[in-house]
């Protein structure tokens, strides 16, 4: 049990007393003190007359959160997790994935077919579809390759942008695609809808129809603004707790059908190879998931009293519970979860520990509605073999050493 | 009641026909027709590798959201209601309000201290406050001066940003300011605290420490990030419901006491004056309020199915209930509230509604938890006169006549 005194004691000073050395030192890490030097700031900035309001605004020069790596035309950027907090991710800084870069798309000419097995074909603008009754939900978007390097080969170094960053959560505004579907009058023997990008490798993926008649949505806003360009600007599929590649961006044509279309995008890619020679295919719900990100490298600590937090999430449906060990798994405590756990959306979850200066290992677990439980990596392997390409959801965490170093244990 | 036909008749074309005129005419408006000129787009984006991952994204180019009036050191600039959708309003175009500008501070050297009425005074750095326990939650800031144009002379040109754009809505992340009170030990004979900012005018505003004990925070993150400097970077004093003004930002002193201090920012400002001479004092808390924000002023719209789309919220606890009038107020709907509306918080609203092409008023009203029931603009000004200074949450609306042009209404 902490008292108010020994908080006290490990997180702030006296009046006229000395800060913390422990607190200045993560405070420093925590603000990006390796980044460009800080900007000129007056002593005292009541002496001084401030900023004007601006059009559009832009971080302090001391707050420099970036995703990592730039230039990837095929390839993908991480969102900065260490860096962030709550559960929203900023649009500027949520994870990208393109296979043929970012399209320039002018949204007054952009439209949306959809065809097949549906009584009309239609096409659709995104005024068209704006005019259909809205829905505003908050969901998630990971990668099913989110984690594969630290799944594969874990190093202490590695960050939470590294080790999880193919991942974000957002608020988003769109259309039910049920709508739409009848809007055309989808046929009852349709099973499957592929639905195709507009980017330069013309994305297609191919999704069973419960999916659209249950909670799949065409949407056109992230966040409160139209979605940001890597995010598929102007209209992206969104298919809550489905693999992100399946939430196909820059989205033009729906074709309805009876059986998937066996695209090169689900079948050499996005397949699970497992180790008896078969592989998973349209393993499209991602399972339940969490990350602590802080403490987590490259913070350094001191002891006493430290908030562990992180986010947890499931694309089955809500987060029921996510605990949090500080000794590598022997005991686990129930973390406070902020707020009321959407479906198929990040939920904040804490911990206060009270650090004794000892070896400690933080792991975190996340358990969802349906009672599934975040699996070791151990475990996970077992079952997956050390070569499956996707999906990788173990339960990975962080060692602390007595000098208050932190580093990335994903052996689990 | 609407059939499936109709909307299809209303809002998309078959393939190969034409798509409605009007449509396209609301698409071009909404996307900002008069900003600059479309940038260069390939004709068909598939036949061009696209661009590659970047470190901090930015908006497509045909997404020029800004907020207004700029340049104003002692003044405010307003959030493009009108050009947003969801609940989040994005960071970088929350409203702005300031007295002297916004400092530049180095998070490094920020402190808050506590003192007055407390058994140890201290001094918190950023970093200390951080290690205490945290909490994300979401809420409302509005400036109490919100819709002063709009309810002392109502203009058919107004947007929603003209008309309600003194707030915004977040995801805020820091520590109940309860327990950095109950660490430096307040007294209970405090009954008021001061909060100062670290801006050129040393903002000071006097809280009831009931506040305090109850649901007030002290803030480093919003969206996810950390806070903007035009909203308190590092540090700023949130307090749920509370009009802006009170929500100190860049906060740095904390003086607990038995009395309001009667600063400026409470005597000769935010303070409604009222038809008898007198003036109500200290009125932190705001009333149920709501604003239509799509189709609005400028959009020009077609006969047909709209979404009737806007935002509601209460200082004083959950929206029940939001009705939609299309008739200026002859009949109300119930409005459909997107997801699980929070405590002071905006929840967006949306009502279908099917145009027959002749004049129409959209109004809206909020309903709190409490019973409250947003009045017309003529009960507002019986209360309080044409010349009170703040606190203007009256019904307000959108007159569309039948060439499809909108005019802002706000003569309820």
């Amino acid at each position: 049990m902490t008292t108010r005194r020994e908080l006290l004691a490990g997180a702030a000073g006296l009046l006229g007393g000395a800060m913390l050395a422990g607190a200045t030192t993560a405070h420093a890490a925590q603000q990006g003190a390796a980044a460009a030097p800080p900007p000129d700031v007056p002593p005292d900035a009541t002496k001084l007359q401030g900023a004007p309001t601006s059009a559009v605004g832009s971080r302090s020069p001391f707050v420099t959160p970036a995703r990592t790596p730039v230039g990837e035309v095929t390839g993908s950027s991480l969102t900065p997790l260490h860096e962030l907090t709550g559960t929203i991710t900023p649009a500027d800084l949520h994870f990208e994935r393109h296979h043929a870069g970012i399209p320039k798309i002018d949204p007054a000419r952009h439209t949306l077919l959809i065809h097949g097995l549906v009584a009309r074909p239609l096409v659709f603008t995104l005024a068209d579809i704006k005019r259909f009754p809205q829905v505003t939900r908050t969901h998630f978007v990971e990668c099913s390759g989110n984690g594969r390097a630290a799944y594969r080969d874990p190093k202490p170094e590695m960050t939470a942008q590294k080790v999880c960053g193919l991942f974000g959560n957002s608020e988003w505004t769109g259309v039910p695609l049920r709508t739409l579907l009848e809007e055309a009058g989808a046929k009852p023997a349709a099973t499957w809808f592929l639905a195709e990008g507009g980017d330069a490798c013309v994305m297609t993926r191919s999704i069973p129809m419960a999916k659209a008649m249950d909670d799949a949505l065409v949407v056109w806003a992230q966040n409160g603004e139209p979605i940001r360009p890597e995010q598929g600007f102007p209209l992206r599929l969104l298919l809550p707790g489905f693999e992100g590649n399946a939430n196909v961006k820059w989205l033009r044509r729906l074709e309805l059908g009876t059986a998937p279309w066996m695209t090169r995008w689900e079948t050499s890619k996005y397949t699970d190879p497992l180790p008896d020679g078969t592989a998973r295919q349209f393993s499209f719900e991602l399972d339940a998931r969490s990350i602590i990100t802080s403490p987590t490298v490259p913070q350094q600590i001191a002891k006493g009293t430290w908030p562990v937090s992180g986010l947890a999430w499931s694309g089955r449906g809500v987060i029921k519970r996510v605990e949090v060990s500080t000794d590598g798994g022997t005991t686990w405590h129930d973390a406070e979860l902020q707020g009321t756990p959407l479906p198929k959306a990040a939920v904040r979850f804490t911990h206060q520990w009270e650090w004794d200066g000892r070896d400690a290992t933080l792991l975190s677990r996340a358990i969802d509605e349906t009672g599934y439980v975040q699996p070791t990596r151990t475990a996970l392997m077992k079952v997956r073999g050390p070569g499956t390409d996707f999906h990788f959801n173990h339960i990975v965490g962080w060692r602390v050493t007595p000098d208050g170093h932190i580093a990335f244990h994903g052996e689990t």
